[in-house]
């Protein structure tokens, strides 16, 4: 009898609290947010917005949320995965490419030296995708990178680098599906790359995966008509390419982007300029103990701008360290 | 109790055909479809693929049906509609635009003379967009577009653009997404342009239409973040550019595209390579009384090498004369 007044008790008060905040009481869909502001500026957007007949209703068509990969879905220290990838491939195919002796991307990318490394960014990582891939069919790409992640593991944190997303981030997405939101991945890294994941490990769709690109075209392999990879570069969908490849690929302005370095500033500065309700976030690596910590001076996911602008205009600062319970799905809580 | 007997007679004999077809009988939701080979292969086609545990299934997430728009779902005669719109810009621009004087293709587009007009092509239609609509932003365009759609006729048939779409397109679009089909627009012509009315009128949202397009740049416009369309030529979709797109943008190959021109037979022939089942359908203009009539000689939406394609392959060619009971929404049946 006890037991059962006093959780009669619990529920009433969850019921009550349910009529003045948003309901976070029970069954909690982000249990691996912390309680905190950064929690509650979702739960409380995500309220208003869908809320029918409400001030700051914006239809479902309209419910537009994107969001950058490399440091926002999973991690990218001590480098962007894909570039660990591509360089795997690249040590494999330089022994039958004697002319890459004189291309100093290449060099840079098979002298193992970090800095040079970091330094290749997105452009440099986009050029080596385009000499290891030229003549494949994205659907070979994907098939390489698959069969690649299955056993590729994170040279300093010793995990498979597809275990390296956030959970936090993969319940924000499905919170924001249950709610009418489409999700969309806007990302500096190889649109291929992605997708061989995307659908399994986030939920993404490939047609909601927008990501730099090599140019391409139609041909006659071998009697079958293919779409073959060139060696150029189509888009580099970083910085203000994002917005620019919003545009071009979903046709309207998102209500929420969500991002963690400079590469993002122009997406959330866009996003920020709707005419209607909207959510910037940035994510903050502040967690040397549980992932990794930088921002202003990395060469991989330097978050220096973004966090001036967001600090001053009250965009949604996530801490690593403080907002999430737990980092990756495999962490203890 | 005789009309009782009769009606429960014919509900019976409805139900039995109902086990061993496609269901037509009852509700049928292809009503502007006349029965006959078009509209057998579309039924059968949905009907395979969608039929849980049979041997031709395809998961919805690969069910992507990709649709050219002008001459596909909405009329093209005697030029682009698009090309109207964006002479009616031109006209109304030209006199402060004296540097037009030297521009041939401003030159043949303001000449009236229909055959230098057709002959601008997909190609000469984007540079007059570039021209008419650099500095604007997705938005602006599209409201210009609307504002004409809205009074503009075809010189021809006398009536609104907007009201020569297709009644049996539409019937087939819905019919698809029903059957948890992804519907796609896949156009030569201008993004923008088709994004102003395919969610109203084809029920199609925005990032889900593939078209032309200008390049474009994110700036500050007055302090307000914007993206603005350049007068650069981006991509144009057509041809070997339909397939390499739907590449880009959606990251699978469609196991349906429907079309009517030979800018189309690169996607259909990627589409016929998949290795699953698949459907290929051409729109035939051979009606002169109800919409227009043109194939092999035609400068607009010209059908020949595809025809001939579609014939030897055994490709569904749907006779606008035979196979559409009505043409128009506002078409007597």
């Amino acid at each position: 009898m006890k037991r059962g007044v006093a959780f009669g008790s619990a529920a009433m008060v969850a019921a009550l609290l349910c009529l003045a905040l948003p309901c976070l009481a029970a069954g909690d869909p982000l249990p691996s947010w912390r309680d905190g502001a950064a929690k509650q500026a979702i739960v409380s957007f995500v309220d208003k917005v869908s809320r029918k007949g409400g001030p700051d209703f914006v239809p479902p068509a309209q419910r537009i949320a994107t969001f950058d990969n490399d440091g926002t879905l999973w991690a990218e220290q001590p480098m962007y995965f894909q570039l660990f990838f591509t360089l795997d491939r690249l040590k494999q195919m330089a022994p039958s490419h004697p002319e890459w002796k004189d291309n100093p991307t290449v060099q840079a990318a098979l002298s193992g030296d970090p800095a040079r490394l970091a330094k290749l960014g997105k452009k440099g990582l986009l050029e080596l995708v385009g000499l290891t891939h030229s003549g494949l069919t994205a659907q070979q790409m994907q098939e390489l990178a698959r069969a690649w992640l299955k056993t590729a593991r994170n040279p300093q944190r010793k995990m498979l680098f597809i275990k390296m997303v956030y959970q936090p981030m993969l319940e924000l997405l499905a919170y924001l599906r249950a709610h009418g939101f489409k999700t969309f991945i806007v990302s500096g890294g190889g649109v291929d790359f992605i997708r061989a994941f995307s659908q399994k490990v986030y939920g993404i769709p490939p047609e909601q995966v927008i990501g730099s690109s090599l140019k391409a075209k139609f041909e006659l392999t071998g009697g079958k008509p293919e779409v073959v990879k060139l060696p150029q570069v189509n888009s580099i969908d970083d910085g203000d390419g994002k917005p620019v490849n919003i545009e071009l690929h979903i046709g309207q302005r998102p209500i929420m982007a969500v991002g963690n370095s400079d590469g993002d500033l122009a997406m959330l500065q866009w996003t920020a300029a709707g005419t209607g309700p909207s959510l910037m976030m940035l994510v903050h690596h502040d967690d040397a103990a549980r992932e990794f910590a930088y921002d202003r001076k990395s060469h991989v996911g330097r978050l220096d701008k973004a966090l001036d602008q967001a600090r001053r205009d009250g965009w949604t600062v996530v801490s690593m360290k403080s907002d999430f319970a737990r980092v990756f799905p495999s962490s203890k809580k």
